[in-house]
């Protein structure tokens, strides 16, 4: 009741303050125990899932609903997001349908219209530390947790497609940016590295290739410390150069 | 006169038909004569030049309206559009600001509202052979025609930025998809491939090391055929192989 209460509140209320027709979704990707996560939300009173996402201010630019989503959800400010596709099907509901999608989320019949008009919506992905994350439910949501990507349940309205052609396009970028700094601790070991990379290309890799690859690229400074707490002689620490590691991303390597 | 007769009608008539605070625009690349160039539109009664671009309607894709326009403004169908960015400040005025904007197209006051609501713009861009191309105007714009993109004017809008993001993704996109499909006739010379890429790299490259890598890619078929008319030694003809280009687009090189 409380929730119908506030959807009701939300359109009569406060709709009218953002840009019709528009609106950001978020695939907040971290990487944890050597797999790639992402970021769900859960809706009240329902098993459903759903992308964080949002609607854009009228005085606010695109990027910054965007950053404003992803700060509300997990806490992080200064965080580099990635606008990568802009999903504008007439018909965005994939795994069930408009009306099924409504009576999942117990939406009454006479908010429908007003809920479910038809929205282009500009999707954004972020590469984020794990650990630093604060998941953070928002006022239509009960959960707010981390998924492994590759075992995510069929989502609310298009997010299936569209973590997949997040992923998709973090692959290809592999090929000319750097990725990792904001995925991994600070400091890091080689395999660590390595581990983030097979689980973005979904495959694994030559590790003294792949080493010799890196370093040539010129973006990792070694530590002199070494990693401690394990069984096997310890890896050196790693980390990376912000500075050319900021010129990579803009210049490709 | 007629001009804002046909502005407000519209406004007036047409204009709901449209999905509000939302459009797309379109950087047309062309390659001739060994340059890239990009298809511009003069605003009726002014000397200012914008892309061409549209609204979308009520009951249509997104990419549908891209696709619309494209048609619309160069004839062609089936050409390869590629969404690129979504452009979304609440101030896309750039060269020229709102206000002078409107006075450079002739726009009467009491439509500057309506006509210049706040549009969230997605990007496309197409790659498209120059020869096949019958540029046409639209309704509120003069002349269509091609621009040597080294040379374009200072752009109504935000459009030079458009144009600008447009040939960066291409850039990147070299390095893990092939190219020039579209552009090139079907059949051309390696150098003539060669000069399409240096056009978009915007830098020269080595002959050897160019023909050894594309011929690496397994893409293109060497004709029996030679080309014609030159003083020197008749070079090969090469098509693409349709087939194994679309997988390569899709999967990467």
């Amino acid at each position: 009741m409380e929730y119908k209460n506030e959807l009701r509140r939300f359109i009569q209320e406060e709709l009218h303050q953002y840009l019709s027709h528009v609106s950001v979704d978020l695939t907040i990707f971290g990487f944890h125990d050597g797999q790639l996560k992402v970021l769900l939300l859960r809706w009240k009173g329902s098993d459903d899932w759903s992308l964080p996402g949002g609607r854009i201010h009228r005085d606010e630019n695109l990027d910054a609903a965007a950053y404003r989503s992803l700060q509300e959800r997990t806490g992080l400010r200064e965080i580099y997001l990635q606008q990568f596709h802009t999903f504008g099907e007439v018909e965005r509901y994939k795994n069930f349908s408009r009306q099924e999608t409504a009576v999942r989320l117990g939406i009454p019949a006479d908010l429908h219209g007003e809920l479910f008009r038809r929205d282009v919506s500009v999707g954004y992905f972020a590469l984020v530390e794990f650990a630093e994350v604060t998941p953070t439910p928002d006022r239509f949501t009960d959960e707010c947790r981390w998924w492994e990507v590759a075992g995510v349940p069929p989502l609310l309205f298009d997010h299936n497609d569209m973590i997949r052609l997040a992923l998709k396009t973090l692959r290809q970028q592999l090929s000319y940016q750097p990725v990792g700094y904001n995925l991994l601790p600070e400091k890091f070991t080689m395999p660590e590295l390595q581990r983030l990379y097979e689980t973005i290309l979904g495959k694994p890799l030559d590790r003294r290739n792949f080493q010799k690859q890196m370093l040539a690229y010129g973006l990792l400074e070694r530590l002199e410390e070494r990693k401690t707490g394990g069984a096997h002689k310890a890896p050196f620490l790693y980390r990376f150069d912000r500075e050319k590691y900021g010129k990579a991303l803009e210049e490709g390597i």
